[in-house]
């Protein structure tokens, strides 16, 4: 065989391909449809624990069959990276041949992450959330939250949207950068819940290292649509189980990986088969209904998967390829069997 | 702060470092002592299986306190790859900053794994078998087989070495290589059990995809050291219990871990803690006894872990940093906090 090669994309490369928001939806609901229709092959997540919950890696592995690839994504999560001006993720997802299980892509999942994230969210959003939602209420102002807010707004078109955080300069930057993006002013919030409260949809994106009740059971309104998908529990713990539907990303997942915000209620046996509705990608598919009421209330529950990054991975490496960007790699030059 | 670099080292580029036998078994031996004196972290393998067991992936994961390096390997298992002319396994291995979880080379572990995997083969038997075994029966004639015999000479000196293996071709080529190699015929086998029958050190090192006995129990002789650890039992089941000394490589993960050699009687909860005498790494840090008599039989079972792989790509990558070896790319060039 002749020689083989790897395709590196580096931040840089993946930034400058210029994804647009839509591409990204587009490829993620594929992903979840594909999800859905049992297309997929994904074992749980699951982690390197150098220090919880300061210092992590979370390893991401699965294959989807409408791109024919299987990937693994290694992130990182370092909490006090912030310190040092840095994301407190970073993240590398490998690509390969599911025939010969030959690697052929090595891309930067950092920005994909983000991504990947906030179309989650949006989608999640679009499928269970009032089309005519009006008020969003964001906890969280960095990382993902950038694309949650940046997604969400594009399928809602929001009247208003607020932001909180715990540091008030990163939650005044970013209202700041979005403001002037979006169009719109950005409502910074010193408390979350001045944000949540009475909003039509609310995205908890927080990092929380220890339990804290962010949103309130009765700060969720008739007919809201919540998320929550941070490590650690930082909404009220009867949220699952007052919801009219709570749905999750992959409920199998949830069941078995340690970590995430409602691992604990999972863990304890108290959040069990019958308090979920669907894994979203059923939804996606139509295989089960999304929002069904004006009154109802919902609860998405993602702890991200490999699906997303295999999807957005592929993204990438295509538009890479149509545009010779990145850096190609010898991999073998002579590969045998010895 | 400044630009992130990656180092990617390719398979030539590992090949052309020409790290020595001994340099390779220094390294896997401090692994093993680090895991013996508890000095790593590392999870199971965990695995994402697209048809077993012709075609999996196998994802291993660890932090290693002497190299101050974590890391993953993600290898594949392709059983029919060599109907295309190639190795059955492909690995990557990324290497990470424990500190900030940013990933710092990409290293091909195609050549790293059959290496450690030699290493730790040899290492085993010069833990556990006669000091002066002068036959070895060897099972096996792809990967790894080519570096366990090469190790297991390196240490013991054989005056006999019997080689078998599936297919014709491929033994014959192995043993013509590696005759010139080590200046001693090898005697190629047409059949196991001549292959280990009485004899000293017997690696069973076959890929077998349903269960078959290549090794019986009576033909370990008393005295006899003997190591399997393909993904399928191919040793007659009573031997875990019949030898005097059974030892793993790591009984937590080997209690996990959904496949390999014994995983099957481990699973049946025949093979328990009781019967384990020793992780080989406490052996090898000196909290328990290696051989202690002449007529001790052993079985080593290694199912191979991460500890090794991150000391091995630490040494190509410290070889190829003073040597210039291999390509240095641009991770992120501005990496900042978002």
């Amino acid at each position: 065989m002749s020689e083989l090669e790897l395709l590196f994309l580096s931040n840089d490369d993946v930034e400058s391909l210029g994804i647009s928001l839509t591409e990204v939806m587009d490829a993620i609901e594929t992903g979840l449809i594909a999800h859905g229709q049992h297309k997929v092959i994904m074992p749980s997540k699951s982690h390197l624990v150098l220090d919880f919950p300061n210092k992590l890696f979370n390893v991401l592995k699965g294959y989807v069959e409408p791109v024919n690839a299987a990937g693994v994504k290694v992130i990182g999560d370092f909490h006090d990276n912030y310190q040092r001006n840095l994301p407190s993720e970073f993240a590398l997802v490998t690509l390969y041949d599911p025939e010969t299980g030959i690697p052929f892509a090595i891309v930067d999942g950092t920005l994909n992450t983000w991504m990947r994230t906030g179309a989650v969210t949006a989608l999640g959003a679009k499928y269970l959330a009032d089309k005519n939602s009006r008020v969003l209420g964001h906890i969280g102002a960095r990382g993902t939250s950038w694309y949650n807010v940046r997604m969400l707004d594009q399928i809602f078109d929001f009247e208003e949207i607020r932001v909180t955080s715990r540091r008030p300069e990163s939650r005044e930057r970013f209202a700041d950068v979005l403001s002037s993006e979006l169009g719109k002013k950005i409502r910074v919030m010193d408390n979350t819940e001045d944000t949540v409260n009475d909003a039509d949809i609310i995205i908890d994106a927080s990092r929380l290292l220890e339990h804290q009740i962010l949103v309130a059971d009765k700060d969720v309104k008739p007919g809201a649509h919540l998320q929550a998908y941070g490590a650690v529990l930082s909404v009220e713990r009867t949220l699952p189980f007052s919801v009219d539907k709570f749905v999750v990303d992959d409920w199998s997942q949830c069941k078995i990986s340690p970590y995430g915000q409602f691992a604990d209620l999972v863990q304890k046996g108290e959040l069990r088969d019958e308090h979920v509705y669907a894994d979203v990608g059923e939804i996606a598919a139509g295989q089960k209904s999304g929002r069904e009421s004006d009154t109802e209330r919902s609860l998405f529950w993602h702890k991200g998967f490999a699906v997303s990054d295999i999807m957005l991975g592929m993204l990438a490496v295509e538009k890479a390829r149509e545009r010779g960007i990145g850096t190609k790699l010898t991999y073998f030059s002579r590969p045998r069997d010895m």
